[in-house]
């Protein structure tokens, strides 16, 4: 049950001049060497929290016990959280939860007031536990909808029954969220000191929900902790995964100009996995200075996608447009469900064929047919393959990527976990919202607005 | 009612270097002007079949009638598509629905087994219609799942009554769905000649499981023929919104190497209408040879975000990553619902402040405060402004955005219509299937995976 990486499609020898060539290879090699063993070092300094998440025995049981708790007396939990505080727990419980699974998960990460209010018109209260995720306490999105969840439960459940409703995940010490928690007696997990949200997913960020949704943690992070094993085992960079896989995609940008990846998911469960993943390489690589403070030329940018659904919306443009495009595949040999065609109108040509196969087969026999009429436009794409989706070989596909979005970073040169670029715009919505000590933030709104020359609002 | 196109945010006088001067919109104007005249031209000659869908009462009045007899006797409808057959039934049925509404539509264009699987376990068919959409009858998925659906009803329901449970969108006379039809008695809707699966919108494809849906399809025709008038209205083409819209798209792409169009939507009813975009501006657009033959040098890939979720996921990339990309927001000013932020917490400077303000304050606050910051950062960008989201505006929306791409198409000089870089995918599948006539195709992915080196497998 192990995770694989085919780089087949990347080479030269299968895509011609857009491919990695051996001296791209030979040249990364020592690089990458030089990675592994730097990283080693900043993960014994305690500078890569998220790398011993897998190992965080305390953590783990406490968030299974809670989970076990809340299953009992809920039916239903809702996550009021949003970018790193909500597309891990997406990932886990849209990508391992089973139709049979009775306790439902949803993951709120939308101010629409339309939406937000249809979702709480149809939970009922009495039966639903909301986890309010917020590293920093700051986040308006999050605070906003715990203010409105929490006005809510105090009408429908008075202020007695209400606080059992509200469990909060955030900093062990630090923060609103924090200070809430103590004077209001809510339940609390702790996100670990040292972790940030997009790498949180194996913190109790992503796996309290997923325990509630009736994951089983302790194969995800089993499956985590094979893949770490993997790459401490390697002989060398070049054989680890994770470093590979950032290495490569860190190649093809540098000198083959790829300036897009396409991370394409032939299954359904791992759809929100790869949006995880877009934050991960978004976030983590997109900076104007690396640590030396010199402008960053190396740039990428993630794009999700879905097949075979894309195949009829996006292949197109990857095949026939410009050539900055990777492609990523994500394959699943067995889908757990078969699905038979059962076969009709044998006289039909575009029909017949069809009886007796299987979707899962139809699906799978269009991935590789896109991954070679993509090498045979001499474009190049790799595969990740699962052999199923299950816990243990997810656990595997998060930290694989995690170290991946490392591994890019120290090529790069940049911090892959600050975000200084997002600040700017949180002050002015602070300044719009009227927030105490942005007042001028709000003024240069406005003037930006007043600026505005109406001969080009058409 | 009307929908606006804000394009300050990419001037220069906004954005500095990487915006369009007084010099580009100056040639820009007889470029589009020609065009324009283009277009009246290739339009009165029918070769623009999709513009004139607004104005086909005949095909509108038997969708209306067909969707009131279908609610009647069913409350659900699962469309089984995919590409042009699946993003606009959703663009229209998941923006123009309410919480309310009693009959419910599943776009379903996956052939994921566990997926399809799931949702045929869900639902009850004796009240359910199947809605198999293909122009060609060609397709593999639709084909699969129509064969799938089919017996799961003769199952469940009997070889005399099964029927009634079929409804068929395709071709009026040509493809394997309409000789089905034929044969089997089902009813069918048609789709007119000369209107491809990612213009069809407007016409049964769409109009059909929208009007299913409840969705006042008058109105949405009726927005699509207020941004026809106004376009015809427009003293020049750079008066008219869509001409302009693709043009200054284009000029991004041409002048300033925006490789890339993020649509970003600020309300959750939008997102489906953006998907359905970037399937419109990719495949039509995405062309590696004009209409001379030539190679085509302009690229650009859209990407579809959703406010404020992706502010939170991927905007450190748009605001400090490469200068490769325009973003365009979707902000609607009147979002339905109210959502109040009650007032607590009022001595906790990062939570007090929200109270008393309101959802979709907040989320437009959110969507001004980036524009904003991505404008200090000289990163270009334009507003899609909607008073509101209904069936009015979003037919201005999607016309608009049609025109918008045929606009683009012209300025490249590439065929909107057609999507010769996929088909080498579709030999590959059918051969791996064993579809008749494609014996070679299999012998070719069969050499592609024994070709692969295992040394490159990790």
């Amino acid at each position: 049950m192990t995770v694989q990486l085919d780089l087949n499609g990347v080479l030269a020898a299968a895509v011609g001049a857009d491919g990695i060539g051996p001296q791209d290879l030979e040249d990364l090699a020592p690089r990458l060497q030089r990675i592994r063993a730097d990283l080693v070092t900043r993960r014994t300094a305690g500078e890569l929290g998220f790398a011993d998440l897998p190992s965080r025995r305390d953590d783990v049981k406490q968030v299974i016990e809670t989970a076990a708790a809340v299953r009992s007396e809920f039916d239903t939990l809702i996550v009021l959280g949003i970018g790193g505080s909500a597309l891990g727990a997406r990932a886990l419980t849209t990508g391992l939860t089973g139709a049979g699974e009775p306790f439902r998960v949803v993951v709120a990460d939308s101010i629409d007031p339309d939406a937000f209010a249809g979702l709480l018109s149809q939970v009922d209260v009495k039966r639903t536990l909301f986890n309010v995720i917020s590293k920093s306490g700051e986040t308006p999105e999050t605070m906003a909808q715990f203010l409105v969840v929490r006005d809510h439960l105090l009408r429908e459940l008075g202020a007695v029954d209400y606080r059992r409703h509200i469990l909060v995940t955030t900093d062990a010490t630090d923060g609103a969220m924090r200070q809430i928690v103590h004077d209001e007696g809510f339940r609390s997990l702790t996100i670990p000191a040292g972790v940030i949200g997009r790498f949180s997913v194996l913190s109790s960020v992503g796996l309290f929900p997923a325990a509630a949704a009736g994951v089983d943690v302790e194969e995800l992070l089993a499956g985590a902790a094979h893949m770490d094993a993997r790459s401490r085992a390697a002989e060398s960079a070049m054989a680890d995964p994770s470093l590979v896989l950032g290495g490569v995609l860190w190649l093809l940008g540098a000198r083959r100009r790829k300036s897009i990846v396409v991370t394409i998911s032939y299954t359904e469960r791992l759809v929100a996995t790869v949006d995880w993943f877009c934050q991960l390489w978004a976030e983590s690589l997109g900076k104007e200075l690396d640590r030396e403070g010199r402008r960053v030329e190396w740039g990428q940018t993630p794009i999700r996608a879905v097949g075979t659904a894309d195949q009829h919306s996006q292949l197109q443009l990857w095949a026939d447009g410009p050539r900055d495009k990777v492609v990523v595949f994500l394959r699943v040999e067995d889908h757990a469900t078969t699905a038979d065609i059962p076969a009709a109108y044998q006289d039909l040509e575009s029909v017949g064929y069809l009886g007796g196969r299987e979707l899962g087969e139809l699906l799978n026999a269009e991935q590789r047919a896109t991954e070679l009429a993509l090498a045979k436009r001499g474009r190049p794409s790799m595969t990740l393959g699962l052999p199923a989706v299950n816990a243990f070989t997810l656990g595997q596909l998060l930290y694989l990527f995690e170290w991946a979005t490392i591994a890019a970073a120290e090529l790069i040169g940049v911090d892959a976990f600050g975000q200084p670029g997002v600040e700017e715009g949180k002050r002015l919505a602070y300044g719009l919202m009227g927030r105490g000590g942005f007042e001028t933030r709000r003024e240069e709104v406005e003037e930006w607005l007043a600026r505005k020359n109406p001969q080009f609002v058409l």
